[in-house]
């Protein structure tokens, strides 16, 4: 939330602006998956972001929808949050070269940002549309943690 | 995490690089606080976060006392994602005038916090005393949705 946020005056406003939010959040993140899913090295790692990434395509169309259903053009706005969680996932998964410490690297950073999208996803103003982004964004949350918990975590004794 | 990134070459130095990155994020959420109690209309949820002030100050106590049992010194390395979290926090507060609507605002950004802090104590390489600051963020973010779900959204009709 930045450029326009001196226009938030009433709680539709705010819904707008969260719209606007995510709409741009999840367009960074089908930028970033890409280079994540090519560091990792775990294969399941590897197919839960590519399956993240499809998804993630989807949020998109879905989020377009519900912006013509409030009678709004789709449009992002910069949202310094997301900006800093890819920023800090691109630095430190640019400096680590062991293959089982990056994977846990790559999954701690992809938690960060589907916490954040929980966050955005979860107030109870959305609309039902929106509930199906939050479902996949926990399980896609609940995947990482499992693929963290069997292959990862197993290489770090 | 950013500064010392290249030091991360084994899942101990992963360890103490999440410590690092919390601890930085909690001094700085120590900081926003006092702001955003000052900025909070909603009686219950200044309380609510004139409590999680106490709270984070315990959290650096213990994140202090790990850090001493890993036999390191306490020290922060810059987090450009809760610095993006606090810096959106602000923008968008900052602008906000109708008092209800603002109260919306700043449980939108604390929450963004929360979740953020739950993501780094989430991971299970955390000690014991890491799951106490958990339990705690979880618990505040819950406090925040039942003022939201009460108090704020109540007048949004």
């Amino acid at each position: 939330m930045g450029l326009f946020s001196k226009d938030i005056q009433t709680f539709d406003d705010l819904f707008v602006h969260t719209l606007q939010d995510i709409y741009y959040a999840e367009h960074q993140i089908v930028k970033a998956l890409p280079k994540m899913i090519d560091k990792a090295t775990n294969s399941q790692l590897k197919q839960a972001f590519q399956a993240h990434l499809g998804e993630t395509e989807n949020h998109i169309k879905r989020l377009e929808e519900v912006f013509r259903l409030h009678g709004k053009e789709p449009q992002g706005v910069t949202c310094p949050a997301i900006d800093g969680i890819i920023k800090e996932a691109n630095e430190v998964v640019g400096e680590v070269e062991d293959k089982n410490v990056l994977d846990a690297a790559l999954i701690a950073s992809a938690q960060a940002v589907e916490h954040y999208e929980m966050t955005r996803y979860g107030r109870k103003d959305c609309a039902a549309l929106l509930q199906q982004n939050l479902d996949e964004e926990k399980n896609a949350d609940k995947k990482l943690t499992s693929v963290a918990e069997s292959a990862v975590n197993r290489m770090a004794a």
